[in-house]
């Protein structure tokens, strides 16, 4: 067993957002056993920091630390005031903004994913709020071949993160 | 909120069999919102069936049913004895088996999947039981870019099958 400080540091803005290729932002995930299991897949992935907004959103519980099964110490995380504003600024630094979305009009592996790209997942049942859909240059989805109508948020992390790693390995 | 029905009903081992594409073997998952997760991704990704071993797995509770999203009701389930005589079979029914493994040869995006597939996935934080390795025709891995060494089994069961589908549906 590992043992995991109770106050998890969160990074600046700053300091992350110079040479990322990846962020990913979660918009409301609230579910700590799917936070963890998202900052684990993150680090799988090679994301450079998860952003998660102060409002509505889980905190870094000992829960969160294990189900991340460790990555939590080595993903930088940034917490966030406000949403909109935050994809905004990252567009003006040049970032791609691609929202995974149940109605989005782009298949997930179809998408000529942009560098340097950042992914917004929504939250659990719900997806990505009306007005933060405006500010994604894509919405981008993934097929469902049966009756069920989304994935789980930390599977449909994985399948869009690893989807992005692929592409982007291929092409460099 | 949905209710469901304290016992499942299984399906027949020969009765799913047939016309299979794609069935998913589970070596021994044992946390029921894992297997809820992945059976809701299982239904997503098109899979015909998923088989369970009858010992050390975990049984179709409300938990499982409620973590799958309902798709418990959507997607057969077979309970098999044993597993290796179970793989046994299925090869001779012309199935190509690929087992999921942190230590496998292939990296789960450079397999040509052959028709009809079966995808083992072994249990958390244990993997693939050396003896059913040994009757894999593939030893599949997915590359991790950081420190963690493994995806949650539910993640790892939405990238290995979503790019399954993805290869297989480019070459249909």
């Amino acid at each position: 067993m590992v043992a995991y400080g109770a106050a998890r540091e969160y990074n600046d803005f700053d300091s992350i957002v110079p040479g990322a290729q990846l962020l990913l932002i979660l918009d409301g995930v609230e579910d700590p056993h799917n936070l963890g299991a998202i900052i684990r897949t993150a680090n799988a992935a090679g994301v450079d920091a998860v952003l998660v907004p102060e409002r509505r959103a889980v905190g870094l519980t000992d829960t969160v630390a294990k189900a991340s099964a460790g990555a939590v110490e080595h993903v930088p995380l940034v917490r966030i005031g406000n949403l909109r504003q935050t994809v905004e600024k990252l567009k003006k630094e040049g970032f791609w903004i691609y929202g995974l979305d149940e109605r989005g009009t782009v298949s997930y592996d179809e998408v000529e994913y942009a560098l340097p790209s950042v992914i917004i997942l929504g939250g659990e049942g719900r997806g990505l709020h009306q007005h933060l859909k405006e500010y994604c240059d894509m919405l981008v989805r993934i097929p469902m071949a049966g009756e069920i109508a989304s994935l789980n948020v930390s599977v449909a992390a994985g399948v869009v993160l690893f989807e992005w790693r692929r592409r982007t390995r291929k092409n460099a």
